[in-house]
C-alpha cells in the first residue's frame, strides 16, 4: 500500500463554466479506518453534471460553496482493502461517494457491493449506476414507455441519455437523440441504434428536430431545461409527456438560465413530472439485475470518455461542462 | 324587438391593466339571421380573465391583438329569438361565444342549449359552464382527488377555483384557498365551507400559508401561474400535482411574468399537468347532471359579481384583473 493518497481539490472557487486551472492535484497520508470504517481504493472516479451544482452549493448533494482546498463530490466505484465494518469485506468491490480522490474511507453509508462479474466496473457508475437508474426512473417508472411511442432524449449519448433511449428501444419504442455534434449523432444512429439523432449546435436545429419527429414526440426526457426544453416542446404531442431530470443548462451560470413558459405545458397539456433519482434506490436491485445481462449481450451499449489519473480530472470536467465529452466521463484512477 | 344592438368594443388597444376608458358602447343594428343561423338575446355575458389575452392575442381564442373598434370575445347566455337553425328552436336557451353584445348571430358552432329549469341560467357561465368544467377536468379527471388529501387552489373565490375547492370537498378532500382580501376569505370559510383560506395580500402571507397546510399539499390547482406558483411549491408534498390551468399573472402583462424555476417540481418530485377545458367537452353533459343537483340542493355554491348594463362591463373587467371582483363576473344585459 502507497503511503500518500491523490486527491483533486479546487485551487478557486468556480465561476460559470470551470476551466482546467480551477482544479490540483495536492496529496495527504492513506487514511486508516476507524471502527466500522472501512478504505476503498478507487479504480473509477464518475464525473457528473450536478457535481457542478453542488460545488456551487446548488444541489441536492452540496449546499454549501467549494472554495479553495475544497474536494468535489463525486461517485466511485472501488476494492475494499481494509475494512471494519461487518458488511464489506476486504477484496469486495464497493460503489460510494468517495470524492476526486485515489482513497477513500467509509463508514458504510451510501455504500454498495457491486458485482464486478455481472458487468464491468465502470459501469456501476454509468449505465448501470447512478446514470442508469435515473434513465430506467424515468422511462420505466414515471413514463411508463409503451411499445410504438416516440421518446426524445437530450444529452442523448450521455449515460443517462443513452439509457433513456436504448430503455426506451427494448421496450419496442422509438428513441430520438438530441446531442451536439454531427459526430455524436453519428454514434448515437450508429452504435446504439437510435433511429435518429439531431445536433442542436447546427443551423435550423429546430427544422431538423421537426423533421427527425415528424409525428411527434410521447416522451421527452429532459437533461438540459432552458432553451432546450422549450425547443423540445415544438415537437411534444398534445397529451405528451416530460421528465424534468436535468438542468444542465445552468449548473454553470444559474443566472443565464431560461426559466419555463407556462404557457407551453397548458397549450401542449402536458404531463410533467420531476425526477430524483434517489427516489428509486429500491429499484436499483431490480434494474441491475434486468439490465446487466443486456449490457453483457451487447443489446445495450454505451460510451465512455476516460481520463487516466487525477491530475486530468479537472479537464474532463470542465469539456463535461461544455458539453464536449462523448459519453460517461470517468477518471481512471 | 328592438331595431338597435348594443356592443361594447375597444375605445383603444390595451395596455397592462384595463381600464374602463379602454372600452365603450356602440350601437348596430340587430342582425336578422340568415339561412342555417340563429339570433340571441343575451341575458348574461361572461367575463373572464382569459379575454385579456384574447384581446392581446396572446390566447388560443384569439391570436390578433385587438385595436380601437374591436368587440372582445365572451360566452353569453341568452334566449333564441329567430332561428333558421334545425337544432335550436326559437325560444330554447343557449349558450355560445356572442361576445360583449346585447344581441348576437350564431350559425351552430360551439353553441349549445342549456336547462333553463335545471339551475339558475347564469350559472351555465360559471359554475355549471366553462368553468366549472375546467375545476372538473382539474379535479376529478386530470388529478383524480382522493378523500383524505389536501387541495389548494388561488383565485379561490372565483367561479374556477370556486368549484375546484367545492368539488375536492364532494370528494372527502380537504379544500384550502388562496384569495386576495380578508373578505374574500371570510366567504371562502364561511359560505363556501373551506376548511381555511389565505389572503396572498396581507403581510407575512407565506407563514399563513404554510400554517394553513400544515401536512403539506396534495394537489395545487393554480390558476395564476408566477410567484404564485412558486409559492404554493413551498407547501406542496413530494410527489404532490400541480395543474396548469391559468396565468392570470401574466395576462395583464407579460413582460412581467414570472417562469417557472425548474428546480423546484424537480426536488419536490412534482407531478405538472396542463389543463385546457376544451379537452373536457365530452364529459360536459356528465358533469352538469351530476353537478346542477347540488347546485340546487345548495351544497355547492358560488357568488356572482353582477353589473347590470353593457355600460359597466369595461369598469368590471377592470376590477375583474385587478383581482378586486368578488365571485363570478357578469355583465346582466
Amino acid at each position: 500500500m502507497p503511503e500518500t493518497n491523490e486527491r483533486v481539490v479546487l485551487s478557486r472557487p468556480l465561476q460559470g463554466i470551470p476551466e482546467p486551472g480551477d482544479f490540483r492535484v495536492e496529496t495527504a497520508p492513506v487514511p486508516e479506518p476507524g471502527p466500522g470504517q472501512l478504505l476503498v481504493r478507487h479504480q473509477f472516479i464518475s464525473l457528473d453534471p450536478y457535481q457542478r451544482a453542488a460545488m456551487a452549493g446548488r444541489h441536492l448533494s452540496g449546499r454549501t460553496p467549494l472554495g479553495a482546498g475544497d474536494m468535489p463530490p463525486a461517485e466511485a466505484v472501488g476494492q475494499v482493502v481494509r475494512s471494519r465494518h461487518p458488511d464489506f469485506p476486504e477484496g469486495a468491490y464497493v460503489r460510494h461517494f468517495g470524492g476526486w480522490q485515489a482513497w477513500a474511507l467509509s463508514d458504510g453509508e451510501r455504500t454498495h457491493r457491486v458485482d464486478a462479474d455481472a458487468a464491468p466496473l465502470s459501469t456501476y457508475l454509468g449505465i448501470l449506476g447512478m446514470p442508469g437508474l435515473t434513465a430506467w426512473g424515468s422511462i420505466i417508472e414515471l413514463a411508463g414507455v409503451q411499445p410504438g411511442q416516440v421518446v426524445l432524449v437530450s444529452a442523448a449519448l450521455g449515460p443517462v441519455g443513452s439509457m433513456v433511449g436504448q430503455l426506451a428501444m427494448w421496450r419496442g419504442a422509438t428513441a430520438i437523440g438530441i446531442a451536439g455534434s454531427e459526430a455524436k449523432c453519428a454514434i448515437l444512429t450508429g452504435e446504439l441504434g437510435f433511429a435518429r439523432a439531431v445536433n442542436y449546435r447546427a443551423p435550423g436545429w429546430l427544422g431538423a428536430l421537426a423533421a427527425a419527429a415528424p409525428e411527434g414526440v410521447d416522451i421527452y426526457h429532459d437533461n438540459v431545461g432552458g432553451q432546450m426544453l422549450a425547443d423540445a416542446f415544438t415537437v411534444l404531442k398534445l397529451h405528451g409527456q416530460v421528465i424534468l431530470c436535468g438542468l444542465m443548462e445552468r449548473y454553470n451560470d444559474p443566472a443565464k438560465s431560461k426559466p419555463l413558459d407556462l404557457a407551453l405545458p397548458i397549450l401542449k397539456r402536458a404531463v410533467m413530472k420531476g425526477l430524483v433519482v434517489t427516489d428509486f434506490e429500491d429499484r436499483r436491485d431490480h434494474f441491475v439485475a434486468t439490465v446487466a445481462p443486456l449490457v453483457r449481450a451487447g443489446r445495450i451499449r454505451y460510451r465512455e470518455d476516460r481520463v487516466e489519473g487525477l491530475a486530468g480530472a479537472g479537464e474532463l470536467f470542465s469539456r463535461l461542462m461544455r458539453g464536449e465529452n462523448v459519453g460517461k466521463a470517468l477518471v481512471v484512477v
